[in-house]
């Protein structure tokens, strides 16, 4: 018998059906030291027990992309090591803040197949949910990939179609319990801008630029215990390059952000994203964003709707005349970040 | 006077001495992360509380490999700095888990020596234990190394050849205390193979390959204080290349090892090991592994005596039709690791 | 509104002010793993718990120059994100050991202005200190930048020329409270050497060498929130090539310096330094140092005051007959260690 996980095909995936995913983790100082070695990231919130005090915390929570990353990285196994593409995020919803020495733990539901036209290959949607150690959910979102039918032949399911939000409401989205922002020191954040200083439209570049090494994007990804093998294995694509693990990208961009939105302490939503083309080591990643939306979210606390762009090449360039992502576009993330009001 | 370490030479070392090694190590969850980084590792174990209090132990204890390393790296600059080859192991037992706080040192007793007939070099055969800040051994292993003398005019010892066990018998074999798999989760360990569903004889493709980075080597080697200038300096060697510590290697085979021995959670003994090829950056590894024997050594505590091999080739490729290690063989492991009866 | 940080110009100092830096930060068990994981640190003071306690400390303190880079890094985007070169330190004090769990924060008082000749640029001299979440200062330096006008045409301020000491004398060194050498462990420590056993004048080849990756010396920089772009925008230099912080070679050189002055456990002091020539990724780096001075700092407690040489060349060269720094030498550091009298 063949002991090896082979990984899931389009055929295996039913409606309904609850995956309980491998491998708890317990994520610690260890996790929020790498994750501040691998990223340029500074937000105080969780770079500072101190300042996360002051915040109402109990502590400086670990920051919010290590978690999703150590959720995401718990489902490929089952859900994407099959996967031809990586399709879509929606109703991402932070929950919880994670503290040092929780243990994480996920599972998926599958909402949605849909076969593609080739017969080869089909979508499918799951809502991934985190759990810490006492069960509570800290994190749930949509995603979506394209997975391949391990035979062309086998019947097509019936397809399902999952109804999605637009975006998270405002309203929907989590607060940490306790937080607020009275006495909010922003010498020590970095910056003086509150939510209200940010208008509906205005763009940002933030300015510094990131070139990656293969050591660190590998690095990173097997921190994630995700195990597909595109990002570790030179000898799997023809060109002996490794895919960067698209989570990487994202943690790297929100960390540029800094720079122009240093009091977004905390990621709240994922409304949407895209990995818009591939990005590979010795790329040199830039950022951008523009403020989508922007709301009241509890006593002193505000939400910026942002546009997040990941890119190699200028600022502010998103799409081509023709409707496609500029080549030089890595990433285009939809989300809302907690601030002070 | 020179202040220096010059390392010890072939002269130096006295059948019965015990040499105390230097610089004890604190080891906590810093070195966990970086060890998850550094290799694809996912065992639930040593990865998570939640599923280790579940087995009867007071946390997760850190990763065998990681003592191992970490009592190896104290002893190089008293055993190896001038050795010409590592060239095996025997008699290692893992006897306490060490958790996130302890504290490492390690002592070496030399067990044997004899001297080549070249007269320029000799073998050495030393016994160590590695302790935590109790005093309590947590392992013990003997290694034998080949050592230049200072001088090939230095009359030539005794021999002394230690008697050493083909391998650790079963019931040598320490279990933890409290440890029980009674209530194991089989799907959060990530697969449903129990010790008794392999077969002697069984042989696995561990499937997966992971590229190695200079940048990678040299911090995991770093990290358990391993000093041999080998492993860091790109002039030591005429073609520039930093050869890779054999213990990474070990790493990350023993990590790759997990699609299809999720449950074989624990190292508990080495049998024997070869280093069969050096092992350098850019290098793409892969791991096979063959059941050599099982065991029962508790309440539904089961054993699997296992073949590691890593190769950069293909898998189930050992040796050649002269005996001989295939040039793509980097490691022959022989080894025991605990599971679910 | 411009929301990014566009760092400040010669302009924009008065003698007098204190700036309050940015983003505090918590230094843990991750931080001290990811130090000794890039740099070859042996030093057993800050690598175990036990000697530590034996040492009448409350455990391993973090490595001195841990705390040095966190401090510095906070200083960055204040003091010399728009300097054209980092000039000199002098009187370092490291005031108070910092522990795992410790949180970090600085300010800087600017102390002296001088505009160059040419107009275009001044030289800009500030005290740094850091502070724990006490409020208790960790560590006090001064350094000055070359930083560039924003306008040349701005009226040139008042010169203030800070007097500064040739180095801390021993006296004002701080040994941490507690301190003791009585039964101080020479094994486990790695050498036998007491600062008595240091002649004036007299120079170590610390022998070992280490070549730099890119990986390593970014994840460094990162770690201590260090923002200047030159260190990890491959793009920011015409040559392609990334400026390494000249606090890694820092660091790494001290850690090298283990092999002959093991027993030099704490940086009590830096008098002086200098980054005498850029250094780049595949440059292998080397340590020399010599013994300039020493004095007993407290019962039993001695201090050597070093000269520690960071080349990537042969030991002992220092400057050329023009007195010019050789091209090799990358680093030029004056500072005072604590070790057993």
């Amino acid at each position: 018998m063949n002991k090896t996980n082979p990984g899931r095909f389009f055929e295996d995936y039913r409606p309904g059906e609850v995956i309980r995913h491998a491998v708890p983790r317990t994520v610690a100082e260890g996790e929020r030291a790498l994750y501040h070695a691998l990223y340029p990231q500074r937000f105080a919130l969780s770079s500072s027990d101190a300042f996360a005090l002051d915040c109402g915390l109990d502590g400086a929570p670990l920051d919010d992309l290590l978690v999703f990353h150590t959720v995401f990285g718990k489902t490929v196994p089952d859900i994407s090591l099959n996967a031809v593409a990586n399709l879509g995020y929606a109703e991402g919803r932070f929950l919880k803040p994670v503290f040092a020495g929780d243990t994480l733990h996920a599972e998926s539901e599958v909402i949605g197949v849909k076969e593609n036209s080739n017969r080869r290959t089909g979508v499918v949607w799951v809502r991934t949910t985190g759990f810490d150690q006492s069960g509570a959910a800290v994190l749930t979102y949509v995603r979506w990939v394209m997975v391949r039918k391990r035979d062309p032949d086998t019947p097509s399911p019936e397809p399902v179609l999952p109804e999605l939000a637009d975006h998270v409401a405002a309203a929907d989205l989590a607060v940490p319990e306790g937080l607020h922002f009275d006495g909010y020191d922003f010498d020590l954040a970095g910056e003086p801008h509150r939510a209200g200083d940010y208008e509906i439209g205005e763009r940002i570049d933030h300015v510094d630029a990131t070139t990656i090494e293969e050591a660190e994007h590998m690095m990173a990804t097997r921190l994630w215990q995700n195990t597909a093998k595109v990002h570790f294995d030179a000898t799997h694509r023809e060109d002996g390059r490794r895919l960067i693990y698209g989570g990487h990208v994202i943690s790297l961009a929100r960390a540029l952000s800094f720079n122009g939105l240093a009091n977004a302490q905390i990621v709240a939503g994922i409304n949407a994203g895209a990995h818009a083309n591939p990005c590979f080591a010795g790329d040199t990643v830039r950022a951008w964003s523009e403020v989508l939306d922007r709301a009241e979210v509890g006593p002193g606390v505000g939400a910026l709707r942002l546009r997040l762009v990941a890119t190699r090449g200028a600022p502010f360039v998103l799409r081509g005349a023709d409707g496609k992502y500029d080549p030089d576009v890595l990433l285009d993330l939809d989300y809302w970040a907690l601030m002070p009001l």
